[in-house]
């Protein structure tokens, strides 16, 4: 019986061959996502997996379906598979945000699914660290979640020379669209054309241009001269004092091809340009009035960043490290009529915090001795009967290769004041 | 627009009026499994939620889709959210069980979905820890078992008169079984009796059993003795061993609802009967053969714990800790022309690992001072202009109310080297 495709299986290392997604490696990648997160005053908070359809197609429109996980439950609701989470934090922030001073800074790591039928061998699902600011529209908090962007990226050792944030805004593209006479039922539509920009053909970006009253020619010359907006000048100000500019550029090709967003928009980008982008986000003032049907009115500002660019960014740049089991000592057990006080002694050990194995059936010393070094530890602790008839733990350093004798019992303190 | 029933929103604490779980606690006790479970030499492993819905009949028998989150994909596939974690482990085992060595220990905490069309009110989802143990027949396995379950909940500060794991084996039914000449093909119908033994009608039960040539009163004499086998004898030799000889109790009234149980079966409840079981599992050696397909065929064993009886329990004992929100320092902002200066040193706490939170709107100094309370901050700071032009950091430790000044760019460390 196989996974499903689109899936991944997540196995301890060191991994099988074929199996590129590790379980070590996403625990590493969500305590950073939270180390830095928490660092930044932000709070964990998550939803179901599954929502409404309803939920889903209030924010992104019917056309959304076809790249749900969507189905009928068996009490004939129309449900899906999140796709992303900024609906369902404008959920739960629109139904009990009076609860929550403002503005709220919230972050979650979701599993999200995407059901495309035609995409062969890409993945259905990732993991995605989603973190916003509700209730705040000053470009402070704008530049507080690019921050935190930038910073969230550092804690894996990426530097200014590996990603680069590229700020754009959709009041920039806006203001320029209406200077030039744009009609506003095409608005959307030139959204989506310079969204496409870097991607299509000149000839066809030019066409979609054209047909609504545009030329590429202007469109690039505003691109090129990117003067920034006052609150575009102000986050860059804002990131400039925090000794972070150097990760960031104004860049108007960035505009998300997402209806919802209002303001400053950005996306991470690796410098090679050799990934999808690493992160994107952006304000969404509107969203919170629609999900709550008009009840709630917050301005609102969200950036996600999925695990599988991430991840194969860090792979391509060195950057994973090496996992270990994590174990620091191994009990030797030499003859079963030990095993008893070896085991009293394992429990010590455990309680004492230190992570601890040893071999559930007789072996033979030697190969549990190599077991030992397979697995990586620090101290190798066995108990041997003493001239006097009682036991003595002999602790053996495999750093030091020293080894030294302990009462049994003192083991584990010893072992905690020496090392920790 | 709402959540669907059966599921829950995980806000930050403090929580909202009835919003009964929260991220924090989810953390905390997604923490102290993890912490527990590395101590005892057991790796994470993770697969995906969602699974072939064959992966579980194939286990279960078809009578199990009438509890599950069951539907078909726009690939025509019909597959399922996982309602138990076993038969992934089962699948990811038999697909890449030549990578590990024997025996595997590996750990997970899945959230798990059942869809019962009656039950109203009653979580669809949990999130279940799951440990097991593969490749290991002797009942030292199940002791290592037993013992990670019982250090799992003493980690929550439970002790022996707060809960108790109940030992059984199906062995021992199944010798009591075949010494009164049952007809092996009534034998899984027996267990099932056995299974509601507690929950049901004592004249119920006896109909049963009389129907297949038992009696409820030789059973419960069977129960009442308590005899154990050599295998249970062992395990109850080996944590009195441990020092956890306290914890557990042989009880034959466990005997698993679940057909593929083969060997020691356990339960933990707590002492005073107030909830269903808090965790439960044991042995199935064939499990692994019958989801490969014959390819694999390892002896192995596991229990779950979910998430939602557990947190009942310790909010009943009171064991839940009460959270906070984390931030060790709040930069106080005086005035607009010191926030550049203000936000470089918040850089400068954030990047020594200080959780720190200021406003990001200009506010009066008494409006941030009572929201640093609030957020119960160890440190306020701020920059004040000195006579001689310069900027002093102003260092108020709000435990001893003691303010110490400092030049800004060493704020930073000299909290650490004080404090950490």
């Amino acid at each position: 019986m196989e996974r499903l495709p689109g899936f991944r299986d997540f196995y301890p290392e060191p991994l099988p061959p074929s199996e590129p997604w590790s379980a070590d490696l996403r625990q590493y990648i969500f305590d950073k996502w939270r180390t830095v997160s928490r660092r930044y005053g932000f709070r964990e908070y998550d939803g179901p997996p599954l929502e409404t359809l309803e939920l889903f197609t209030t924010k992104s429109g019917a056309e959304i379906v076809g790249q749900l996980y969507n189905f009928t439950d068996k009490g004939d609701r129309a449900i899906s598979l999140r796709p992303e989470m900024t609906p369902t934090l404008a959920r739960m922030v629109a139904a009990r945000e009076r609860s929550y001073k403002k503005p709220i800074k919230w972050f979650a790591l979701p599993q999200l699914f995407r059901y495309e039928r035609q995409q062969k061998g890409r993945l259905r699902e990732h993991f995605q660290f989603n973190a916003d600011i509700v209730g705040e529209t000053d470009p402070s908090a704008d530049a507080e979640l690019a921050a935190l962007l930038i910073d969230s990226l550092r804690a894996f050792g990426l530097t200014a020379a590996d990603f680069v944030l590229r700020l754009s805004s959709r009041n920039a593209w806006h203001d320029f669209f209406v200077a030039r006479q744009g009609a506003p039922e095409a608005e959307y539509e030139f959204y989506q054309a310079i969204d496409k920009l870097e991607r299509e053909e000149p000839a066809k970006t030019e066409e979609k241009l054209r047909r609504i009253g545009f030329s590429l020619e202007e469109v690039r010359a505003f691109i090129e001269q990117g003067t920034p907006t006052r609150e575009l000048a102000g986050v860059m100000e804002n990131l400039a004092a925090r000794g972070l500019g150097e990760f960031v550029k104004i860049d108007y090709r960035v505009i998300r091809g997402l209806a919802y967003y209002t303001g400053i928009v950005f996306e991470a980008f690796d410098r090679k340009g050799e990934f999808r982008a690493i992160a994107g986000g952006g304000r969404y003032d509107n969203l919170l009035k629609l999900i709550s049907g008009g009840r709630v009115d917050l301005p609102a500002l969200g950036f996600g960043m999925g695990d599988v660019v991430l991840g194969e960014l860090l792979k391509a740049r060195g950057l994973v490290p090496s996992f270990t089991t994590g174990l620091d000592v191994f009990c030797l057990i030499e003859a079963e009529e030990l095993r008893a006080d070896s085991l009293r002694l394992i429990q010590s050990l455990r309680e004492a915090g230190f992570a601890t194995d040893f071999s559930l059936m007789p072996a033979k010393a030697d190969k549990q001795f190599k077991r030992a070094q397979e697995l990586g530890v620090s101290w190798i602790v066995r108990l041997v009967p003493n001239t006097e008839g009682t036991l003595e733990a002999r602790v053996k350093n495999l750093q030091s290769r020293e080894e030294k004798i302990y009462p049994p019992q003192e083991v584990a303190s010893l072992l905690r004041n020496g090392v920790k």
